[in-house]
């Protein structure tokens, strides 16, 4: 293992990392609560004295018409340095099912796991984890290099709507545009494919949501005194997600798959050699019996390089003890759509609309919303001097050669494609999170051995992005 | 019209009638919800002080671990006059949603409707405007007999948990079987075909109901990260559900059939002689946009005379605004099948259990739970002695001769199978109700004339039935 002066002052203040983290998660910053508002603001605030104390000379909190963004400034001294951005949220998911947390998802909790030590709570990995390394980092970056200022000037913008997709984030680009010009954008919201492995990812796909009401009778009916003889809504809802998907594992909607960009040889074989193991990621992060998904694709395509349809949510109908005997007058389904290069979120609502009206059996309404917005995939230029410098820092802090660094993707979503649009800039994307933390689920964890080597690749690649003026 | 002495005392004393009905309406008995377990009683009460006040001389609350019964018997002086039994039920349906209703559904509310006066509220049909023509129908049987006892032993047989799937009931009749003897059982819990058609029920059909249960991840899973690559609870209930249909429209449960006992020429004759104006009934009562069900037969034939199967209600994962990007742990429906002569509610748990086993997707696991009991189908005997009294008295009140009184059937269950079964003793069907009555459903209601014509129907029944000499 070949030190660092970066990776000597990380390990000399893992502790300052490790207590930042805690008093971060046990703020519940839940952006999808009202009830948590304050909570988010406190977050933002917590963020914000954070950042003040590693040495921001400018930290601003930016309010928005739904819950505030952070974002700090560090100038570099050399007048040529490029700009980078870095984008994280400060926001988390909800907890529920409370019930199914072994440790109260607020109270941060350390529990010795099979690869070291974890720390167990809510946005212990996403995106708090995942995000605080750069704090650590940036320090380690000035002491390693001896340097006042950093080699490239380092913008944050950590939004707080993240995990309730981000509404305002858009309008706050537009709105906030001439503070934010950058050469690179490094997203800090991933993670690697596991704790040995050190890898890159190179793309997220987009998104889009739906929700389909359809409508029957104008009145819950009695089942005993119309059952069998009209139309139930909840019977033609089963019959029309039963085809949202063919024999194949496709989804079903006309065009759906007219713009994605086929999978190259190069990215086939690129994806193929991150190391996975079926089996443990079956009984481990996906909790599952079985495999599942589109003809002709491995889970890790399925998962990261291929659009899907997923029913979120689905109800109608008596759900209470017991039972009503009744033909409901309404069933309701949500519906997302995860998708890739060169997908249009905005094309799903049309397509949907159409294979509804296609396929809702007669004597059934059928209604479909799709909110405005949604979600573009987005992706990495694997051969920009950026990307040479990621893969360069991250081999550094994982001591690899940078041609072994993996190259992945992430099935998630997020505003990075807004960053792009609205910046002009290319994507790197800089996260030690794992894909066996329990994001969005309960238990969610963080394994610190991955943060501190974050916090070490976030060092080098500050001092990296220095040498190559990119601009 | 051919007036009568039974007819002209129930015009007389409509007033009691009406005034009876409004005051029980007000008492909102819902025996479904834990809350107004004291108004279920309260119900119970109003009603045996009601019998009282007619002059039944045995008047007893019966309790049961659920909510009371009333039971109350007038014997005939007549030492060798038949036995009645009269069943209902003075517990009523939920009123959800209630922003649906024109008034308040415990405001009994008189409007003028195009058949004439009719009375809105919770249980003003079912089965509380149908059960009270007895108060005032006894008291008409005896002013226009002269008689100080009536010609046929009365006993009512009240229960209050009907909307509940009656779970106390069999045990009830079982405990107090040798207070319940009797030679006919008059079932006062249904409908004539409409106001101008009388009409006689002549077979309800049984009920069995389950609850499915389909188990993915073993906790809730983020979207992006695994949608796309395991199996969705939601995506495999809506396959299954899907396929509880065939394209013919028949229920897919292996054996399901095997029991019913075919229409015969003269079952299918009777039926197509009752008016039913398929146009006026969608747009009315069944509120629908089209018809539907299984090939081959006719509406009414798929509402009283065939088998079902409905979905009453379906639920799983993210159901609240906005989304959440999940594949959720589990999925849930609750059916309900309707039964006819000669199926057994206790052959469908293992039917659908086989059924669920062969059709559900792999790594999908499947729970069915299906709860004890279940409703018999059952039906009278159309050749019998009691059946031509009970058409003549139905004749009589609506100025017909009882061969044009129609048979109908009701699709609706109850136990009125157990009552067959315990007490031994042959069905009548005597209600007043009308299928365009709004049972179960926001702004139930009745016509006022109708309950008139059953009052006077019931005074001819106790005579005919006396004169019959049945045991």
């Amino acid at each position: 293992m070949t030190s660092s002066p970066e990776r000597e002052f990380v390990l000399d203040h893992l502790d300052d990392l490790h207590a930042d983290l805690e008093a971060w998660v046990r703020i519940p910053s839940i952006s999808a609560d009202p009830a948590h508002a304050g909570d988010v603001a406190d977050s933002a605030a917590w963020l914000a004295e954070a950042l003040r104390r590693t040495g921001f000379p400018t930290v601003e909190i930016w309010p928005t018409p739904g819950a505030p963004a952070v974002y700090a400034e560090w100038p570099s001294a050399d007048a040529d340095a490029p700009v980078a951005l870095v984008y994280g949220h400060h926001d988390v998911q909800p907890v529920d099912p409370p019930e199914l947390w072994e440790h109260p998802p607020f109270e941060p909790t350390r529990v010795d796991g099979p690869d070291g030590p974890e720390l167990h709570g809510r946005g212990a990995s996403d995106d708090k984890g995942v995000l605080i390394v750069h704090l650590l980092g940036l320090r380690a970056h000035l002491a390693a290099t001896g340097r006042d200022t950093p080699a490239v000037t380092v913008k944050l913008l950590i939004e707080g709507e993240e995990e309730s997709g981000s509404p305002h984030f858009p309008a706050l680009l537009q709105q906030r545009r001439d503070r934010l010009g950058c050469d690179v954008v490094v997203v800090s919201d991933t993670g690697m494919a596991a704790p040995d492995v050190p890898s890159a990812v190179t793309a997220m796909r987009g998104l889009a949501d739906a929700e389909i009401t359809l409508r029957g009778p104008a009145v819950d009916l009695h089942s005993g005194s119309f059952g069998g003889a009209v139309p139930n809504p909840l019977h033609a809802m089963a019959e029309l997600l039963a085809t949202l998907h063919d024999d194949r594992g496709r989804v079903t909607l006309p065009g759906f798959y007219d713009k994605v960009r086929p999978l190259s040889d190069r990215e086939r074989e690129l994806m193929s050699r991150v190391p996975f193991d079926e089996r443990a990621w079956l009984a481990g992060p996906a909790a599952s019996r079985a495999t599942y998904g589109e003809e002709g694709f491995s889970t890790l395509e399925r998962t990261g390089a291929r659009p899907t349809a997923e029913v979120n949510g689905m109800w109608g109908g008596y759900t209470g003890p017991g039972h009503k005997t009744i033909i409901p007058a309404e069933a309701h389904a949500k519906v997302t759509f995860r998708l890739v290069s060169d997908q249009r979120p905005e094309d799903v609502g049309p397509q949907l609309r159409a294979w509804v009206a296609a396929n809702v059996p007669a004597g059934i309404e059928a209604e479909v919303h799709t909110p405005p917005g949604g979600v573009s995939p987005c992706s990495s230029d694997l051969d920009s001097p950026a990307m040479e410098a990621l893969l360069r820092a991250i081999g550094q802090a994982f001591d690899t050669a940078p041609e072994d660094v993996l190259l992945t993707r992430e099935g998630g979503s997020g505003p990075e494609a807004d960053l792009v649009e609205a910046l002009g800039a290319p994507l790197l994307f800089l996260g030690a999170g794992l894909p066996t933390d329990r994001i969005h689920s309960p238990n969610e964890r963080v394994l610190l051995p991955m943060l501190s080597r974050g916090a070490e690749a976030a060092a080098h690649l500050w001092r990296e992005l220095g040498a190559m003026r990119l601009r």
